[in-house]
């Protein structure tokens, strides 16, 4: 069983490397994201949705050119397992989802994810060679067409330097940026030497 | 000059294959998060605040462990070019950003981050050179706390299945998900075969 145009250990290989470790969501992750690209309606550029911001959005950057940084992955905070391949154009997509009623023949994989087991008392190494063995047995899909309004990215638009901070920002914020309109996360900023 | 561990055309390279192109404000990140490594405060384990979506967590991802999927990267919709790395227990952290003012002797990387000119406009060569010579010359640093409350990082919480889907998703966001509340960015849903 191949993961993009990896082999399942290699596959592993890039998640330890990449996320830190071999996450039981991202393991899936890749199952989702490759069948999704098996399946991909014609089209030359897709982009990428995916439902929830835990593991699989890294799935998603690993295995297609769709990153957070490029704008081509958007992340939907649904909390559901799911990624939607997209042709930005017409926004003819489809969508794999991690299926709760196939999940049921796997019984690690349905304990770990619906939280039915604490942590301590999951058995790691089951998990893993459940999903390694299931793949696409844990997974459904849907055509699916993308809202016309969703496939517009928005523009940043004319940029303006903010009053408070000196630093550039967009206009359209107001007339200072949003750091400087209470939203910061600093309770301290100092400034300090380059050398 | 390296960026991280790597060389810059290394870093370039690396840029090409994850993002697609050798973005301008990519290879400026590569230098944020570079010297934020380099200035950061003693600790085991730090998170990322980027604030902005636009290029620079593509440079964190690659440069650092924190990644979106595993939680250690946020990302905060500021549309500055900053990046904050800290300690995740204690918030004290180093915040790289753009400076607008050191930007003024690089004419080229000025008007391309001001949108002085249009993008069909700038000498897109020249741009390159202007940011791989400038480096570190065109970023200030400042010493940062991080406010605690934005330390904790949200739990999932229990799970429940959707009576509307089917799909699993966070018991905390009412009856049903958020896809079947009325928030689904698809307009057409139909199951495909799996084979």
């Amino acid at each position: 069983m191949n993961i993009g145009s990896y082999s399942y250990e290699e596959y592993v290989h890039l998640v330890e490397s990449f996320h830190g470790s071999p996450a039981p969501g991202l393991l899936i992750g890749g199952f989702i994201v490759d069948l999704a690209l098996k399946k991909l309606p014609e089209g030359e550029f897709f982009d990428a949705l995916c439902e929830t911001s835990t593991c699989l959005p890294d799935a998603v950057q690993l295995l297609t050119p769709c990153t957070v940084g490029n704008g081509w992955l958007r992340i939907l905070e649904f909390g559901r397992f799911a990624v939607t391949l997209y042709e930005k154009n017409n926004g003819q997509g489809v969508r794999v989802y991690l299926d709760t009623e196939k999940l049921r023949a796997w019984s690690e994989i349905n304990q770990w994810y619906l939280k039915v087991k604490k942590k301590r008392e999951q058995d790691h190494e089951l998990l893993l060679d459940q999903i390694k063995e299931a793949g696409y047995a844990l997974l459904s899909i849907q055509r699916v067409r993308v809202e016309p309004e969703k496939l517009r990215r928005r523009k940043q638009g004319p940029v303006a330097v903010c009053p408070g901070c000196g630093e550039a920002y967009p206009a359209r914020h107001g007339d200072t940026c949003k750091g400087c309109q209470g939203e910061s996360p600093y309770v301290e900023v100092v400034a300090m030497e380059m050398t």
